[in-house]
């Protein structure tokens, strides 16, 4: 029997209506790409959205295509997506820190139609453009006063493209499992692969991440996502900040320390959100110029695990609370987020940096678990460490246009790549990447806390732990170090340094240092380069 | 095209899967039916819901099924309604305050199959089975010592039903359009008419008020829902708690202001809702013995108008801040919420109090227009005064077993009953019922305001105002007014005492003083009556 309530589809173009309707002269600030602070409001971006739409419709945009945007977070990109979406077009967002092979990889196989680009990437893609056959449109965010010349093709200025159009349009009306956005994984192997939400996806998580121990958003919020709209989402912050009916700063291209910090106190942002470094940027500018963060009321940092040196810095120093997150693409992107239960708080600051530097717990809306490699579920003691598998409302079911392949275990849960632990208050700490954990006879050892405890040795300057092939474990851990400069550290020297941090058996077999460890372009240690370098390696336990 | 994230269906199990997951020791408090304060948790609520799950298939109940409760707010009554809609059956919540011939009806009318009753109501059930013969088994929530003698059908105690069966239950598998819950509203005119609300709608509106700027529940709340199970879902704290992970504190059958001021300050509730009538209660008791609110954060207020003197008495005298919220049956039911946007932030207190006086904003999930009898849509103005009509993801489309009956618009909007202003700011008014605004002339009279203005005359005690038919204006305003003791109001100097405050054209015509105005059994003025009273009355103006 089915209820009786209306069959109201959660759709994107919703939440932009809301905002326009119950919170039409919230503001939107922006940094424009051209220079200047611009000013708007949900009320304008509504109405603009609903101009990019129609104007898309002419330009032969339909139901299902992709359209392409390469910018930063300005209100021009945010009109985009709703005017994409409303009317049921995909958005692409496509990160312009890929290598260009994958920028042009990921458009071809998107088959993006038209594509709206910051004046910053003009060079970038007319040096590419030969390589993209399907875009039939270059539509540049800016106005006919900074139109470069350019030959790209079709090529025009936003603001004049969308002036040759009224705001008289409708939503199209589809169900809420369309498709609404797209977003290709960097991984470090392979193609990208790309991640298809849909408007129902969108939406559920949006209203999972304003909740009060999540993001917490509400009217009295100036939101500021220095976290990329082309990185996952901006982390819902494009969907979640209408909803909440709180104002949105966009920072545009600037996202320098002194940049950065001067919005933030211009525009007295109260929640902010980017990864680690863009962190640690400002907190050096902080120490440097001696100002304060008094609007913040606190900051979300997720992309890879925080120091718990910045949480402190934040905390102690600043009096702005962090949550730290954790997620991925292919999450939309939110996993978990740090807040903390009555049942681990603790007014020891010690303690409760423990759990801050943790990833958090899920929120309603995502199940997870940890196994082994068979798939059996490891227990919940914050010791045992395990493949993190989830499931939930806006997790993905497959990638687009490779549907044959099957991304799900039976139980429909999704292998996240992480290794991790989950401590009985459901605090989940990330503990390595499942390919790059080190399995010694049957036991794992996490690389990435044997890398932590080595570079707090005096003489390293950086440290990695890859597993080796051995006869009788399968593999043993070595460690990879550089040397600060002036220093040269003993290989004795440093594992006794390790011996009482450490499980016995974590012990690594060898040490070897090297002058760089290579990197991603991200600055994550590229571990198969690594491995690949060290594939005949004999270690001395062998 | 289709997006690619995963099925994850909205379904009521799913919040109390999670809470007892990631708040498994959360808790969740109740004075029991039998006297002493009972605690439990999420863990133990979703194993004893399991057992209900299961011994209630053993009795035969099915999806789709209907289950009536008849039971104050109880971790027991909790229990059961997640077991019966973890089977896919539909709990179906009885309000005793109903007359006796409405609750026959209302069970008759759903076929509900099995009864959960509290001890407090064996004797009116047993005085009305001979009228339900589609109630095949009566489960009496308490255990076995405390069971009592009855005649009643199959009659058991709880306790000692679920002893039966243990927890080894799957939640069963089936849409989130699927039945969930039932609820028929009490209208003063015609019989009771059922709203079916579905997995979907109830999950979507527990995230909507969960929200920060709805009821904005955290793990760090210890909520209390006085407001009743019975009584429109709880508000949906049933699920909403528990999908925050905060704790529930369950008053049980003692709702007087001393029991409620005793459990508020012994549990340390932080946040609580009920109608005017429970808070008028409390403010009284707490007036005579002196104690103060120090715990609790805030009050939701809804069900009827809240007093703006109940509001200032939290605010200004126990530092609680009030959240006035409005909703109905068929909106599951919260329509909207007043928290303070920043455009309404006064440091003037009385108009700050002007604002919290309105009914609210809608919250993301509910749409809402005012139109003339014509369905013309009406400005936003915070004067001009139309019906109030509503569309979201939880607002009834049908009611249950009349379901050939449209109560939506063209444009799929559902008529509140309501006559409402709505501000520039989005915030809404209700002025008057819609049958009870007097409509003279092609213009509208607010019937409350007018006796909420006559009130104000020394020498009045309560006032009705109702239309009289008039051969030029259709209706003109009749006021009338019942004494205050020994006084006897005049009407010269009661008009002119409204003269100065309403437009001239909301002048009642004339006055009549009443020995007593008839009231519904819960207290509102019954305007039926008292227009069929007046039926012949002749205004001297006509």
């Amino acid at each position: 029997m089915r209820g009786l309530m209306q069959d109201w589809p959660l759709l994107i173009h919703k939440v932009m209506d809301y905002a326009a309707t119950e919170h039409p002269g919230r503001a939107v600030v922006s940094r424009s790409v051209e220079g200047p602070i611009v000013r708007s409001n949900y009320a304008e971006v509504r109405s603009r959205a609903l101009r990019v739409a129609k104007r898309l419709t002419q330009d032969g945009i339909r139901l299902g295509d992709r359209v392409a945007t390469l910018a930063w977070n300005t209100a021009r990109h945010l009109e985009t997506w709703y005017g994409i979406t409303g009317l049921g077009a995909v958005y692409h967002t496509v990160n312009p820190r890929l290598f260009e092979d994958q920028i042009v990889y990921i458009i071809s196989h998107a088959e993006d139609r038209l594509l709206f680009l910051d004046l910053t990437f003009v060079p970038l893609v007319e040096k590419l453009a030969d390589r993209l056959p399907s875009i039939e449109r270059y539509v540049v965010l800016t106005d006919g006063a900074h139109m470069p010349e350019t030959k790209l093709r079709n090529a025009v200025a936003y603001e004049a493209w969308i002036d040759e159009v009224d705001e008289d349009f409708r939503w199209a009306d589809f169900p809420e499992t369309t498709a609404a956005g797209l977003c290709y994984t960097s991984g470090t192997t392979g193609e990208p692969k790309g991640v298809l939400y849909s408007h129902r996806s969108n939406v559920l998580h949006a209203m999972m991440t304003v909740m009060p121990d999540a993001f917490g958003l509400s009217t009295r919020d100036v939101v500021m996502p220095v976290v990329p709209l082309f990185h996952a989402n901006s982390w819902s912050l494009a969907f979640a900040a209408p909803m909440a009916g709180a104002a949105l700063v966009l920072p545009g291209p600037k996202l320098d320390g002194p940049s950065i910090y001067d919005i933030l106190t211009t525009e007295r942002v109260t929640f902010t959100a980017a990864v680690p470094t863009i962190w640690f940027a400002l907190l050096q500018h902080l120490e440097k110029v001696g100002g304060g963060l008094p609007d913040l009321t606190r900051v979300a940092i997720g992309g890879s695990a925080c120091p718990p040196a910045v949480i402190e810095a934040f905390e102690r120093k600043y009096n702005v609370p962090v949550l730290h997150a954790w997620g991925m693409t292919e999450m939309s992107p939110v996993g978990s987020i740090c807040s903390i239960k009555p049942e681990v708080q603790s007014e020891d600051y010690g303690a409760l940096l423990g759990v801050k530097a943790t990833q958090g717990y899920a929120p309603f809306g995502v199940e997870w678990k940890i196994t082994d490699d068979a798939g059996r579920e490891l227990p919940r003691d914050g010791k045992t460490f395990g493949r993190l598998k989830v499931r939930g409302t806006a997790v993905a079911r497959r990638y687009f246009r490779r549907e044959e392949e099957e991304i799900l275990d039976q139980d429909g849960f999704f292998d996240t790549g992480d290794v991790a632990t989950l401590d009985p208050h459901g605090y989940m700490r990330i503990t390595d990447r499942s390919k790059d954990v080190i399995k010694s006879g049957g036991e794992w050892i996490s690389s990435i806390d044997l890398e932590n405890l080595a570079v707090g040795h005096p003489h390293v300057a950086e440290a990695a732990v890859i597993g080796i092939a051995h006869p009788k474990w399968d593999e043993r851990p070595l460690l990879v170090v550089v040397a600060k400069p002036g220093m040269s550290p003993e290989k004795a020297d440093v594992l006794e340094y390790l011996r009482p941090k450490i499980a016995k058996w974590w012990m690594p077999d060898d040490m070897v240092v090297v002058d760089e460890i290579p990197h991603t372009a991200t600055g994550k240690i590229l571990k198969t380069e690594l491995r690949h370098r060290f594939r005949d390696y004999r270690l001395p336990t062998a």
